[in-house]
């Protein structure tokens, strides 16, 4: 029974980590196709975040049969609540993949990336993929050094999100209204895209530390395996 | 020890109803204040979000300890599983109303809402505080009939958000960059809330009816709240 129950568990992470994948393989798409007006790789990017989706709901599946068959405490019971919660970041980090290749093919023929912006959103797209990356790996590895490395590319992101609103708004900027709003949006959701990732990264940390929020003492409690008393 | 447990179950569920209520006072401020420019009120808003993002994370502990101790099956568990979820998509609905309310600080002592599209947002942020109360009471009643409820609120949210759109984008818009980012995020925030309220409802709807996703035979096992055989 435990040997049936640790195979549940690292199919669980297995299952992670591919979803984590192919959410790889959805930005680094969708940011190409975005900076490249290549509405044949956004068409691509919206087909393929459906099987995201349901690959996101069959772990979902996994995990509830995993609590309902095999009870699991302590550490085991925080990486199955964990990995819930991971799978429905990956799928919004999914999702976000799918808006940038809409927005890629909204515009199509025209570019998707507003005059003047280009190199910072291919920086930005970049970062992303490189954030998909480093949180695949720390799916992977459990190497929580990578929370650190993840908050500096959020950080970096987040400084791109800033510039692109410095250049929409200075007086050099002579885009139309379609321009800006596609600005606006792809810079909102490329910074998003990070945000989830550190916030995953964090749950992973909590699942190795028993450290969801410092300071609590239930948590404390349920690490130790322990039983808490009303 | 039931007894213990059903109190836990309602303990949950009240939690639930009174996060709820938190954010539908914060949508309610945040867009009065977006609308009168009352960076007072915003102020209440950002300020009131740590509450609701401090419940949200007790409601977990409260969660993962039910888990632990009471190791809750079929239904129970679903409940369990589902104020997870739940908890996570009020949290970010209240981190919405915190956005918006941030906008407004962001362009006091001017205008927080772009000339033109001031009787739209008042009647997108009336549609959203509606959706709030109609979530809190289903959370509180389990009346999936609100569920239809919703997502008509949705539909017209959506109709909403693609006027705002319409009016930036055509020939009679005279706003500056600025303007047409504010309308850009705004309206974005403003549709976002009510499909996190719709993600929400489906998942009581799955408490109810374990059909979180139809022809899943796995979740159709857990709700018979029998084994499965590997």
């Amino acid at each position: 029974m435990r040997e049936v129950f640790h195979q549940s568990l690292e199919d669980v992470q297995a299952r992670l980590v591919e979803i984590s994948e192919l959410v790889t393989a959805a930005i680094d798409k969708a940011t190409r196709a975005f900076g490249t007006s290549d509405v044949a790789l956004a068409e691509e990017v919206i087909e393929a975040d459906a099987i995201i989706d349901e690959k996101a709901v069959e772990l979902d599946e996994l995990a509830i049969q995993i609590l309902a068959r095999q009870q699991p405490v302590a550490r085991d019971l925080r990486i199955v609540v964990a990995a819930l919660r991971v799978s429905a970041s990956l799928e919004r980090m999914g999702d976000i993949a799918e808006h940038i290749a809409q927005l890629t093919r909204m515009r199509f023929p025209e570019r998707a990336i507003p005059k003047g912006l280009k190199s910072t959103f291919t920086k930005m797209g970049e970062l992303d993929v490189e954030v998909a990356r480093t949180l695949t790996e720390l799916l992977r590895t459990e190497d929580l050094s990578l929370l650190e490395t993840l908050r500096a590319l959020d950080d970096k992101l987040d400084d791109g999100h800033l510039s692109v609103f410095e250049k929409v708004l200075s007086d050099a900027w002579k885009g139309e209204a379609a321009a800006t709003v596609d600005a606006t949006l792809a810079s909102r959701y490329l910074e998003r895209f990070a945000d989830h990732a550190v916030s995953v990264a964090k749950k992973v940390a909590y699942l190795a530390t028993g450290d969801w929020k410092p300071d609590t003492e239930t948590i404390a409690v349920i690490v130790a395996g322990g039983e808490i008393v009303d």
